[in-house]
């Protein structure tokens, strides 16, 4: 071999050294967030005060008989026009006593994620009932197979640090079965913390019989529990709703814990500035925390302020703005000034296609609640069409977008060595650059996140392997993920029990 | 008519009245940023410390001897090894004389802008050499017709607030001619402040002749120019170069505000480290600040830190990532700390095609850069392929999308009018929601902005639209635009003075 050849080789084997995949990632899951505040201090003290004003002089209305009762024991008062109030001091009694950070277990424990504080992750929360096909580029019905496959393909995305159902299998007509059906398709395929909403408070108990299975036993799942529950219990504005309050009673019985989600939609069931907006959504969160730490004082609760974004002209509800970002971004920030597990719907977009659009949307909309420190960022992964659609192309995409937000979340950490002046010195006095040198090595895969989707070849290269965009790539990595990825979490004889207690479909 | 009739017409009506593209901007360019602090106040001194103390004791190689003698006049001091020290009080002194906010003005003086403080502006930068080409849909040589028909498509988009030529005439072999003719196609198709670069200082006079015809008679120029230029005097690391200190020195004549940017490559010429590298270019940005400030005092000049990044497994640049988000929001929270009017360079993205990539880098870089303050927010605009590449596409969706970060920069307004405690009672206890209220009516075209081309229709009325995406949208109104807006911002008698002077190619 000549030296020129061997110099080449040599230089070949660096370049596909450095080409390969690194094993280290330098921004997992869980970094802080905090450093972006919409609001300031006064602000949030003005709106937080507007909304204990809500609780204390309009109330809630249409509490059912049951949950009446218990927040009369608590402290709540009635208006005699059929509206419960809440005391300054009971809201304050129940902030105090709240849950302010707890784990959400994946059955696999070394999946269990810590919210609270200002840890920042990203999941899933959908319930769309319309799957941008991949064959076709359109979209169609959401199906129970569907939901198979995303649960399989996200159990592979670093980034999805849990995993709310993200479709409504529409092919399963009956409500109990399509509970069971949804449950079943979760933990079969992931052993991340998962979570799922209830139709009705009768769905839970058949429910849990299959999670005490898939736990080991009965009474295992109440243990540490792996699955938490979607809830609205507030219909805005400023009441409650019967069948979401029963649900919250039976999960508390069955310690599933639960996410509380007010979805106000600005100017129409709240007001349209987003001041007022955040005054009434925060108020009717507090209820909810106030309805759960009466039931159960302390019980975990993720305080989910979705503020919903719905464009004024239409009607139609959009997810994809600046206002969007901004409203979650402040949602956050409040939740967390409380010292409450932050939940937020952000990444969102209204997007169709797998587009720029898209990108977009989510860039933004991630970025600022992320930044904002929201402690479970809801919708965040292959949501399009306004949470209409659900997408697999969608959800590899923005498990890649999540790498970044959580790289610029992980910031610059200012050190001596980090500051580098003696290396700054020893380049420039020497060979006049930082190429090869230890300083830079040692940085190179412990702060950079080098991306497998995102195309960085030159205009050239990019034309003569095909000129291909982000979602056609995005295509082939979601369907080489399906064809290999087919987990089964359960084994044979806890499958054989749960499908003969229970109407599994797949 | 019937009353069915009547009532269907008149929600019609108002339908089409809703859709119309509403006059008023929410949101326009000018937002105050600082919202979002990726430093803590300890962390910028210890950066600024340490850049200082690189002026200092490293300082600055290669100094033409015009500016060393103009340096030492000012207090640096020479080390004996051949660089020339900048002592810790002689910068202190430069920050103390440097110009703070001033106004780059446009030809037309409703389009100047005023830079400094907390103001962000999003704007131009690059000089692409290569045209997405909207009927191939793959990269070309960029052209002087490219630069004419790119400055009249943004002189018609509101959130370009400045435009530097964006690519380089590569059909233009000599550089006076290319330098000419690039200013030329600016002066003629738009009246927005414009910048440019300039290839050697000898080429400054005879574009000044050019612009004080356009500007009215010899002279005209200098009393408001409306022309900023781009430079690079410091080449990282550390020393300067003397070709552009040349035209530092003939802009500074001619009373052309600067741009002094610093655009050293995180790991290839300053540390890999964030830290180190901020405090590199820091101090690198500041000795620019010094020079144009011993040269004359308190002179124009954009404090133009703007933070590379590469790709450390290939050496490509890179400019879609979050580290390129945080360390230009870093760079801007500097700049603006220290007071001077801070240039960064964001909006950027690796992606080749206008697709998911492209715009997800765009959203995560231009929000992070934006609500960090940045003033002047270069590359923002069309720029692709790591800034190899632009595209008319990309001028008109990335006009849509700083609208939506300046919609999440304006934040949330807290007043008691907004925050609404009586209209949500009155909803509350009225009619159970705020559709059509006139709290909801006040707040719909002044607290909301309407996207032209972001599509919310839902999936089905999309497919039945042509199933398009934002590249195809965004090239009919890039070509619609094309089509229709032919400025000649120069007079008749103008275009045909300067046609005599110079070479004018198009």
């Amino acid at each position: 071999m000549t030296a020129a050849r061997s110099k080449r080789a040599g230089r070949e084997q660096r370049l596909a050294k450095r080409a390969a995949k690194p094993v280290f990632d330098p921004c997992p899951p869980g970094q802080r967030g905090g450093a972006y505040k919409p609001l300031t201090e006064s602000e949030i003290q003005t709106i937080f005060d507007t909304a204990l004003r809500l609780l204390e002089q309009l109330g809630m209305g249409e509490v059912p008989a049951r949950l009446q009762a218990d927040l009369l024991a608590a402290g709540a008062t009635e208006d005699g026009r059929g509206r419960l109030l809440f005391p300054w001091a009971m809201v304050e009694a129940t902030l105090k006593m709240a849950a302010k950070t707890f784990f959400l277990h994946g059955k696999d424990a070394s999946r269990s994620i810590e919210v609270g504080g200002d840890r920042v992750y990203f999941g899933t929360g959908g319930a769309a009932v319309q799957t941008l096909d991949m064959e076709s580029g359109v979209y169609r019905p959401s199906t129970l197979a569907d939901l198979h496959d995303f649960t399989r393909l996200q159990d592979t995305l670093a980034n999805v640090s849990w995993f709310t159902r993200c479709c409504v299998a529409t092919d399963v007509p009956d409500n109990l079965d399509l509970d069971v059906n949804t449950v079943y398709a979760l933990i079969r395929n992931t052993t991340k913390p998962v979570a799922t909403s209830f139709t009705l408070a009768a769905h839970v108990a058949p429910i849990i019989e299959m999670l005490d299975i898939a736990a080991g036993g009965p009474g295992e799942f109440a243990k540490r529990p792996f699955l938490a529950a979607h809830i609205s219990p507030v219909i805005s504005p400023m009441r409650f709703g019967e069948d979401a309050v029963d649900v919250v009673y039976e999960c508390v019985r069955h310690n599933i814990p639960m996410s509380c989600i007010t979805a106000a939609q600005a100017g129409a069931t709240a007001p349209a500035t987003l001041a007022g907006f955040l005054a009434q959504s925060l108020a009717e969160t507090l209820a909810s925390l106030v309805m759960v730490n009466a039931i159960s004082p302390g019980f975990p609760m993720i305080f989910s302020n979705w503020p919903f974004v719905i464009d004024l002209r239409t009607g139609a509800f959009s997810g994809g703005s600046g206002e969007t970002a901004v409203l979650n971004a402040a949602s956050a920030q409040i939740s967390n000034w409380l010292g409450l597990p932050s939940g937020v719907a952000c990444s969102m977009s209204d997007a169709k296609a797998i587009d720029a659009q898209y990108g977009m949307e989510k860039g933004i909309t991630s970025l600022a609640a992320a930044l904002a420190g929201g402690n479970m960022i809801y919708e965040s992964s292959g949501m399009t069409a306004s949470l209409l659609g659900v997408s697999f192309e969608g959800f590899v995409l923005d498990d890649e977008m999540h790498s970044n937000t959580y790289r610029a979340l992980r910031g610059i950490e200012v050190t001596e060595e980090n500051l580098g002046f003696d290396a700054i010195c020893d380049a420039v006095l020497g060979d006049g650059h930082f190429l090869g040198g230890a300083h830079t090595f040692a940085a190179m895969e412990r702060d950079y996140f080098y991306p497998t989707l995102a195309d960085r070849n030159e205009p050239r290269t990019w034309a003569q392997s095909g000129a291909r965009d982000a979602w056609d790539l995005a295509r082939d990595l979601a369907k080489q993920i399906l064809d290999s990825h087919h987990p089964t979490y359960l084994t044979e004889a806890q499958d054989k029990a749960i499908r003969e207690k229970l109407n599994i479909l797949l």
